[in-house]
Order: C-alpha cells, then sequence, then structure tokens
C-alpha cells in the first residue's frame, strides 16, 4: 500500500494512493498514518480490506498539499557514510560500523514544502536518502533477516545538512543536521510487502534540473535489516521511529572547489524507484 | 511552583508539590504537564490561582511513583564539556562554542525508576545535569537575556552515558546517550520565577552512598543564557523541549583506572539546589 497524509501542515487526513492512482481517503478508517496504526495488524489489514473492496472515498488530488506521510514520529536516527561511493567521494575510510547520529522529530515536513537555508548558512547540502519506518519495537535483535521483519516500510527521506554547521563548529554532527525544515518526508509511505528487495532502489537528486546524485542502495556499505539490527542494540526502535540510511555520491561537498551549495530560490527534486518524488525550493530562514 | 507528574509509567496524571510539601492533585485543572500547558500564560495563571486559593484536592503520597515532570517532550538537546572542571579531568579543551548533541525524547523515565546498564556494555557512566525546559518557540534570538525569557523552568536529568558506545565505537556521541531508560528527569519542574539565578546552583551526585560529583553551576563555559541563545540558531527550540546543559567534574570517566563504571545493583542518587532529589538503581538490558 502507498499511505500517506494530505492537507494543512499539522492538521492531516490520512490517505492512500490506489493502484489507479486514485487518491482516497482513509480518515474513515483510521485516525492517523502513525506508530500505532503500524504496530497494529488488524487495523492495517482493514486499511488494505477497504481498499481491496473499494470502499474509501475518492479524495480530489489537485492543490492538495501532501504533508510527510507519518505523523508522531518519535525519533529520527541517520547512517552517516553508508555507500561505498559517498565514502569515497567524501575522502573517508569505510567505516568499520554504522556511523549513528540523529535528527529531531520536527525537522520533518512534507516532501513538496519549502526548505529554509538557515541564517549565516553558507554550505546547505543535499542528501537523498531511503528511510526506513519502524512498525514494531526493535531491541537487541539478533539478525538481519528478522530485522527486517521490524520494519513497516519506505520512504523517500531528503537529509538536508549544513556542512560547515555539522564539521567545522565543534562537536558532533548534529548541530548541521537539525535546522528546521531539514527532513523532507514522502510522498508515500510504502509498505514493506510491496519493495522487493530493498537493496535493489535506485536514487536520484536533481537540483535545478541538473542530476546530481544517481545511486543505488545496492552501494549501501550496510543494508537495511544490518542497519536496524545494529542499531536496536544502542537504541530501542519504537513503532513510527525513522532510520535514514544514508546518501549515495554527487552531494555539493564531494564536487570541486567552487561547490555548488544550495541557495534560495534553488530547486531541488529526488526521488527512490517505487517511492514517488519530492520536490523542494529553497528559501530564507 | 514545583510541577510534576504521578502514576504509572504512561499514565501519569499533573500534580504540584505546594509551599507546605503536600502534593495537590492538578488533573481538574490541565489535561498534562505539556508544552502546551508551559505555552499558555493562561493556563499557567489558573494552576497558580487554583493553588494559592487552596482549591487543588491533596494526593497520597506514599507509594507513588513520579513519572518524568513533562509529557511530550519533543526533542532532548545536551551541551558537552560545559563546565571547567569537566573539560579538566577529560582532557579536552574548553570548547570555544558549545558542543551539541541530541538525546531521543523515548530515553525520558522517571527520576527514581530503573536505569538499564546496556547488553555487552562496560562503560556505562553518570552525569547529573541542569536541565532547561523550554516555554516559548526560540528562534534565532539575539541575546542570553531574551534566550532566558524562553525558559519556563528548570529540573534535575541524569545524562547517563555509555563511554564506550559514545567514544569507541565511530560516529558521534548519540551512539553512547540514547541506550533505553538514559535520561531520568524531576522530581520536579520548577517554574523559573522560583529559580533566582541558574549560575548559582549546587549539583550533588553520589554512587552508593559516595559523593562523586560536587559541582556548581558557576563552572558553566556556556550559561544557559547563551546556551538557548546559542542553540536557536541551529535547530528551533519548541515548548517542551529540553536542553541538558553539561556535567561537572567527577564522572567515572575521569577517575583514574580501573574506573568506577556502573553496574546493575549499583544505586546512584543525584541532586540540584531547589529542583529536588532523584534515586535510581540499576538494573541489567
Amino acid at each position: 500500500m502507498k499511505l500517506l497524509r494530505v492537507g494543512t501542515a499539522g492538521a492531516e487526513r490520512p490517505a492512500l494512493l490506489d493502484a489507479d492512482g486514485v487518491l482516497r481517503d482513509l480518515s474513515g478508517v483510521v485516525a492517523d498514518i502513525d506508530g500505532t496504526l503500524l504496530a497494529d495488524d488488524a487495523a492495517l489489514a482493514r486499511v488494505r480490506a477497504a481498499a481491496d473492496a473499494g470502499e474509501l472515498p475518492a479524495l480530489e488530488a489537485a492543490g492538495v498539499r501532501i504533508g510527510p506521510p507519518l505523523g508522531r514520529i518519535g525519533k529520527v536516527v541517520c547512517i552517516g557514510l553508508n555507500y561505498h561511493d559517498h565514502a569515497r567521494e567524501t575522502g573517508a575510510e569505510p567505516p568499520a560500523e554504522p556511523v549513528v547520529f540523529l535528527k529531531a522529530a520536527d525537522t520533518v515536513i512534507g516532501p513538496n514544502d519549502t526548505v529554509l537555508v538557515p541564517r549565516g548558512s553558507v554550505k546547505t547540502d543535499w542528501e537523498v536518502e531511503l528511510a526506513v519506518v519502524i512498525g514494531r519495537t526493535a531491541r537487541y535483535l539478533d539478525s538481519a533477516a528478522d530485522a527486517l521483519a521490524h520494519v513497516a516500510g519506505y520512504a523517500v527521506a531528503h537529509d538536508v545538512s549544513e556542512r560547515e554547521f555539522q564539521i567545522e563548529r565543534g562537536g558532533t554532527w548534529d548541530k548541521g543536521k537539525n535546522c528546521e525544515t531539514f527532513n523532507p518526508l514522502g510522498p508515500w509511505l510504502v509498505t514493506a510487502d510491496e519493495v522487493r528487495d530493498p537493496q535493489d532502489l535506485a536514487l536520484r537528486l536533481w537540483v535545478n534540473g541538473e542530476l546530481k546524485q544517481d545511486g543505488t542502495t545496492a552501494e549501501q556499505i550496510f543494508p537495511v535489516g544490518e542497519v536496524v539490527r545494529y542499531v536496536s542494540h544502542f537504541m530501542t526502535l519504537y513503532p513510527g521511529d525513522v532510520i535514514n540510511t544514508g546518501t549515495p555520491a554527487g552531494v555539493a561537498m564531494g564536487h570541486p572547489d567552487p561547490k555548488p551549495y544550495l541557495r534560495a530560490g534553488d530547486v531541488v527534486e529526488l526521488e527512490i524507484t517505487g517511492l514517488g518524488r519530492q520536490r523542494q525550493q529553497l528559501g530564507r530562514a
């Protein structure tokens, strides 16, 4: 299923994009798309049955804002340097174990909302990423295969990053990862049953129409199951948590000088096979 | 006011500790102690008026669990190496600007709940900290004085830390800061009007009855107002967000070898002037 949330920010209603591409209203079936729903097999089955039976009312899609496909996100865990090609472009050795950092859930916005260049920023960068949405509490998991069974679905994430704040201002990466609007998510949460192989997805990102990232999750150093298993030994993952699993090569930081960092007015588009497409115009904070 | 939340985990009710030390039920006046309340001057005034008028029913305190004094916490921002004496003991230079990292809100537990030593941990450490609770949205603030006006109150926080996970496992500090139960908070949220000078508070921590940390917020490299101002330039702070402002000297990592890291069965007690006292027994994850 392709689950999504539509409407004004903070007041989105749950919806579903059916096999014919018609937007369907889910608000008569579930209260929201969130961790509570994803952990509830019976509720998910009701959604599926209603969709299959053609019982869901169509929604007018024209002009409707798409919000993040997940409400009440607990935490956003991020994996750094998780693509062989991206590690090469940054000059870093491939890490021996996953690099983990956090993004606050309040950075999450809809897939086509405006991304704000922070005040004083000269190094705002892009990162297309496969986001994993947790559906079952994951704690000290033994195997990558078991870990995959804790994944409710997948989405496109944009892990916007300010490189000066991240790297040159002291302390940890978090300082350059948590500016407001720095995590567009969606358009859809695609349930795991519809993603045949999370390690065979193409990720692409364009800036002002020019292709900048053209990667595949086959290049991930730590695949999705291993990431979830690994993280579960350091923190408990709850339904409605999100993991951004890293970005492939092609970020601004990896370009020769002068590096083409983002400015207000730029347009970033990104997509992942089967997970949909985002488009953000950059603004000023 | 001393605001708190009592009852079983996840189902706490709002309460107030009055000037006579009597626990009073607030559930007839407000739904919860959370960011929504802290941002609502009229609701806070109603609480104060009800308390002053002696209208709040007493609650039986014996045997009642105290939860974290704040519900629906958005994010927990932490400041590292923020005390001159702690920077010295870790061998680090005092940072030129605040070191910032994040803790997930799901690590927050009540002040006397069990803290779990993670599986595989041999370096679980303690850190008594002054927690700042945000009451008004703080974004690109100009001055430390203005920043202090965005603080709703203060509380005791225990920033439990796994030093191997934090420092020796690659990546950022977050890996050793986000294990489940790693952020006891409370017992009270003391409103800012009752904290005369946040830079003149004594912090103490004992392990199995032995005094380990005996510091003062006068040693903070970046005082509370400056911390809030600074952080507001990298991320937006919302009502109900928490900032742990760093720990003074005396952590296990600062001891000579063999360092006295925490084990299951140990008891940690911590207190800050006027903000109350915590007591945790360590267990196994």
